[in-house]
């Protein structure tokens, strides 16, 4: 059973200050903190493609396996909506040569957005079991700041850029239990790009997010033959800080067995980072726990939505 | 076991004279029958997006199988490079949207080019049956008239536009077996978009495509362990005429037991049409047919390449 072995990163060290940001905009700190959720929001060089963040985040994993070696990576998929060209070659094909990993690779680009993560480990997971393939890498990297207009109030002051790199594989600690997934189209002009420039109906996609993540996380639980409080910790999408809270506090059936505080927020120094939040927060606070078992949810761009169970292997 | 039950597909009725066009360039007709491979190249209306051909190529699909019901459908997969959007959002969740498919299909695109299919068939299964979905499509949809150049010799004498739907679930007659993949990014500046436009380096592609795609075959069939006889037909990507019959003629060991008449040529009347060329190849001559084993390879953008098995089931 293929299984996530481990997760890296790479989060630019640059980047915007977040609280001068608001006070552009009006916003105090305490509604950049609480609504918000980040003070600083980190920005790639000019320079820097997003293959190159890709690169970043694979070596960091390479760094921290020194067992792992480029010639026994046998799959490649690059979830992201800004690659590094227009439409084709696909960005994992550049990913693979500037990696120098072996041309045996299986490469291609998933286009989703802040559902991705849970979309990929899926998707590679079965590519690898359905085509006999070893070691695969899920990378995440979706650069906003390419599409973000600094002069949008709505946009500019959440979006953080981040690639993150997950080695798939037999024998890992980490299992994919039961997952659920949801598409409605009907919804996508609430996200998109026009003319090079990223819209966001926040308030659309703020009712979406509260009235479907709760909901399909109660119904994960229920199809998988699971209580809340068999779940020790809920790392979901950090679309915001505002987002979080309330998606927390909708799941809540029983103010009395609150599992809000299960919920993991931590975006203060990253903001939102579209594809790469779900497994930033994985990498940061599941590895060294003492969890058993962790339920996931990412939703945006599409409308598109997704939520799964990850457990400890025995 | 996951396999594939049905193949429908969506071809422009209008497009272009060929034979026309090829006079243009000082081309004669045995040059455009012979080693263009295509006396007609269908092209969309300006106003159909790829979702409208992905949309076309599904209700063909459902026409062709009345018991296949909309409800029922849990995973869809677009393949192109040559989306509806500015990248975002994914043409998958449009095309949900406009088929009126449940909200609770799993959707996403994957961006490749001409090996698309190929890598889609194995992303499809492995993808539903990590997640434990039924019924499956995988829509290709790649419409190079965005892209080409009329004026551009070396590229618009080539592509036809189309879509194809693969209803892909259990009991499926057509099984998948071994698969083999390759990744080369070092090549990606021979097929690449810029400023809207697609470029292409003619050579360099037909010489990827000739050292690897026999050899590439070689190999699957030697994992495999089947020998070239066991082989009923090969289907492989329609880049050209010229290229199919010279990785057919490659392929080959032994002229005195050539395989070249098992690999299917059939462009004539569409082009070269991304990855959507070998789906229409299976379409068309392997439902009806008395094979019992065919072999498909697809190769070009990124450079990308895979190879597979396909089987009866008994």
């Amino acid at each position: 059973m293929i299984g996530i072995k481990s997760i890296a990163s790479y989060v630019p060290a640059a980047g915007l200050d977040n609280y001068v940001q608001g006070a552009k905009f009006g916003k105090d700190e305490a509604f950049m903190f609480g609504k918000i959720g980040a003070s600083f929001l980190p920005r790639k060089d000019d320079e820097q493609e997003t293959s190159d963040l890709c690169v970043e985040a694979v070596n960091n994993l390479f760094a921290a396996n020194p067992q792992l070696k480029r010639e026994s990576i046998d799959a490649l998929i690059v979830v992201t909506q800004n690659g590094d060209e227009e439409g084709l070659p696909h960005t994992a094909a550049i990913v693979q040569h500037k990696l120098g990993l072996p041309t045996h690779v299986a490469a291609f680009d998933i286009s989703l957005g802040c559902s991705g993560y849970v979309y990929g480990i899926y998707a590679l997971k079965g590519f690898m079991e359905a085509a006999g393939l070893k070691n695969g890498l899920l990378v995440t990297a979706d650069p906003y700041s390419k599409i973000v207009n600094p002069e949008d109030r709505n946009t500019t002051m959440l979006f953080g850029d981040a690639a993150t790199a997950t080695w798939m594989g037999e024998s890992a600690t980490w299992q994919l239990g039961r997952a659920k997934f949801g598409t409605d189209g009907g919804g996508a002009p609430h996200l998109k790009v026009t003319d090079g420039e990223f819209y966001m109906n926040g308030r659309q996609v703020f009712n979406f997010a509260l009235i479907k993540v709760p909901a399909h996380l109660h119904e994960l639980l229920g199809e998988s033959g699971l209580e809340n409080s068999d779940i020790d910790a809920f790392c979901i999408h950090q679309g915001s800080a505002a987002i979080v809270d309330a998606v927390a506090r909708r799941f809540e059936e029983d103010p009395e067995k609150s599992q809000a505080d299960k919920f993991i927020k931590d975006m203060l120094e990253t903001g939102n980072t579209v594809s790469s939040s779900v497994p930033l927060l994985l990498q940061k606070h599941m590895f060294d726990s003492t969890w058993k078992r962790v339920a996931i949810s990412g939703f945006g761009v599409g409308l598109s939505w997704g939520s799964a169970i990850l457990y400890k292997a025995e």
